[in-house]
């Protein structure tokens, strides 16, 4: 099933299903007045839901009308907790020599992960007010699971049997407040303003063979201003969304609608381009000798679309913001 | 005013008035449903909860009945964000001993402060389910403040004028798994399991000249398997709340009912004892050249009052939690 949420008005928007197509949309305020709703219900709402899809997908649905994206807010306008990893680790490792961070511990063995704000989540095509340019300004481009519950120190096949739908994200960063809040230990907060998500999300089933192992097999293809940025493979990932939802539930249980993100795509191969800024910056810097990209501008575009191999687009819908100063 | 808040089965549980001694207990359904709804629409209904708690006070409110704080949830069961900071520098620089780690740079004049879990709260008498002894289980006694909505970017002052109710807090807290998520610089996860609060959030003139400066000038009696274990002093926080706050939001908006907490409160007098297991073990490795005091046992029980300093009982009403393990 695809899912989308339309702004309303109101904290949890209005649930919709989206055609297989991506191009008519259907409310089911019977089935379920949100998204999140949805999910705190799931083991009652699936098979209705699943009935209206299939109705959908038929072109037999009453009162479906054409799905437009511009008017989405986040899959899940708010969520009770939204928990980043970072499982690429060829992207933690380009971050370090970036950041000038000393070596993680146990990195290839432990997740690491971020607790970011989960109540005001941007939707697809929202402008994004940040303070100032000063703060480095960067995209990440991430998937992500959003669960069921999840009860306190499952296993990783338990926990990656929780996940109900994947997401697709741009988890917006300051790169100049970063190293800082690493220092402390304490981790980021300022460094993490809110973060937006692509306007569709997916049971795993929609992705068939793309979603195995746990990961997300699509590439990520990402425009700077229009021009191509990189098209990493989520599958590379190195650990594991049944791995990352185990750590993050390790000492507490997690609530319906919980999100687990992937951290930033990112590949060994130079060749596949980047799914945020600094780690271009750190590889011309390797690469090259010295740092030629700077960070965005007031004004700056950002654009997203999760691929198939074949170059097919991927179910999730597109993210395109554009960078504001904060009112 | 003097906010409680019934489980009744819901997310968001059942708004209470309490009155000022504590005895009777008002529901106002015709209000505001539950605490949260309260605080996303304050302007509105802050004038009629005031009429209904005056009348509750006056003993002339129809429907009171005797208030229970053994059937309370946390004020907020769940809430937008929960910010915790680390405010008493002292805690602090006493910590970074136990941990043996780095001084975090900046400290006397930047907070530090990371993002816990909102979605889940711990109410004043809820068991604490963990699932091993070996993580070092410990509790933090703190002071948090509950805000309205906060702008992106507020100055302190401005920040200190969101704040809308206070609250006493503790901030469970798994020490073996510390220091390693502080390595990492992603900060605190599986080392911050669910957070409880004493039953009753207040209005600031609820305090009196124990609020000011923004701080919490009141002693938080901790008390632990019945023998006491300390009562810092609220008032030594070296940032104010203004300050905590206004860190909070320097690259987000806070949405109405997000909750900035004060870290351990924690004072420079030996004599005052702490409000943590992990200080009191470093100063006993500072004073006395070992560590002789464990960390918690299932089973074991946590106690937190917060009073004047004339002894009188505060607003907040009582902790009483025991720690067992999950299931």
């Amino acid at each position: 099933m695809k899912f989308a949420t339309l702004k309303n008005g109101t904290l949890d928007g209005r649930l919709v299903l989206v055609s297989r197509d991506g191009r008519h949309a259907l409310a089911v305020p019977q089935i379920a007045t949100s998204l999140l709703d949805a999910l705190q219900r799931w083991p009652v709402v699936a098979g209705p839901l699943q009935e209206r899809y299939d109705a959908l997908n038929r072109g037999d649905a009453d009162g479906s009308v054409a799905f437009d994206p511009a008017t989405c807010a986040a899959p899940l306008p708010r969520s009770p907790q939204w928990l980043d990893g970072s499982a690429f680790l060829n992207h933690g490792r380009l971050m370090e020599q970036a950041f000038n961070t000393p070596p993680i511990p146990h990195f290839d063995t432990v997740p690491v992960m971020y607790q970011g704000a989960s109540d005001d989540f941007l939707g697809p095509h929202d402008d994004v007010p940040l303070p100032t340019e000063a703060d480095g300004i960067d995209f990440e481009g991430e998937f992500g699971v959003v669960c069921g519950p999840v009860p306190m120190a499952a296993s990783p096949a338990a926990a990656l049997a929780c996940v109900r739908l994947i997401v697709q994200i741009n988890d917006w960063s300051l790169r100049a407040l970063g190293p800082h809040e690493m220092k402390t230990g304490f981790g980021f907060l300022q460094a993490k303003p809110s973060t937006a998500f692509a306007p569709v999300a997916v049971t795993p089933d929609e992705l068939g063979d793309a979603w195995r192992d746990g990961r997300v097999h699509l590439r990520l293809h990402v425009q700077w201003n229009g021009e191509r940025f990189g098209e990493p493979d989520g599958g590379e990932m190195n650990f594991s969304f049944g791995e990352l939802v185990a750590h993050a539930a390790r000492t507490r249980r997690l609530t319906a609608g919980s999100i687990v993100g992937s951290g930033t795509v990112s590949n060994l191969s130079r060749g596949a381009g980047s799914a945020c800024i600094a780690e271009r910056r750190v590889i011309e810097k390797i690469d090259q000798g010295e740092i030629r990209t700077g960070f965005m501008r007031f004004g700056d575009r950002v654009r997203m679309q999760a691929r198939f191999d074949d170059g097919s687009e991927g179910p999730f819908g597109l993210i395109e913001q554009q960078v504001v100063p904060a009112r």
